[in-house]
């Protein structure tokens, strides 16, 4: 009888992780509020994809909404004070990094490697712990993300 | 003019890799050598990708092959000393984990979510970096690799 390992892991940033990160990083530079829309053309994302995690975000506090005709989000000012780190474990969840259990593994209880990259993926996150959503837009990204995304004059 | 974010990054081991490690496990235990064949229906990998994986490993001097029709192949003793992280590294390069190139993020040269990465990344690989081979199939695991895939008696 054939024996198997389950498949191993991927140890990724999500695609929604990432465009919510970006989506902060555009919002905290940005002076005035700003639509889906907006945020749809400026990070080439399509808009239900990113109307979907605006939603995420406001639902975490860290985007505010206002409906309605003059309607709009930005950055909630709680936000630049959460880590990477915590956007990442809030966007990933504290599941496993490694699947072990589709299909089960055999070794998945007495794993060396599991727990290797277990502690791996958890020097990930903390690296990305020491760092705050305010400092990645300290100088110099911040004021190049400013000006490379402001309405021209 | 849309300002668009190359795409972030795949922070991730490939299924090159993957396999890399299930190979190595799996030769470091057996008592025999093992051939293509049979590495392939225990990990439930296509063949011709096994195929190019061992070879790749016997390149990198981790595995000892013998041709012929007495042929087969088994774990290098040296690679047992390896670590995880260096095997990573062999396999994935030093190429940058975040695709900030294509297409060209115009923050690239200025990006500190750039450098937040590169630094987790590097703390991802350096946790890898103390765990050898060796240490991988140490009890637990190793002896019950081993009975998993022994021949029946």
């Amino acid at each position: 009888m054939p024996y198997r390992f389950a498949t191993l892991p991927a140890m990724r940033l999500t695609r929604g992780t990432d465009i919510a990160l970006r989506v902060l990083m555009l919002t905290a530079v940005q002076d005035e509020q700003s639509t889906v829309d907006e945020l749809s053309a400026a990070l080439d994302v399509p808009r239900n994809h990113l109307a979907k995690i605006v939603q995420r975000l406001a639902h975490s506090g860290l985007l505010l909404t206002v409906r309605g005709r003059a309607g709009g989000l930005r950055i909630a000012p709680e936000a630049l004070e959460w880590s990477v780190g915590q956007l990442v474990r809030d966007f990933e969840g504290d599941h496993e990094v490694i699947d072990c259990e589709d299909p089960p593994c055999p070794l998945r209880g007495a794993c060396r490697l599991r727990g290797a990259l277990r502690r791996a993926h958890e020097a990930f996150l903390a690296e990305l712990d020491a760092v705050s959503l305010r400092s990645l837009v300290e100088k110099p990204t911040g004021p190049l993300l400013h000006q490379l995304t402001a309405p021209a004059p």
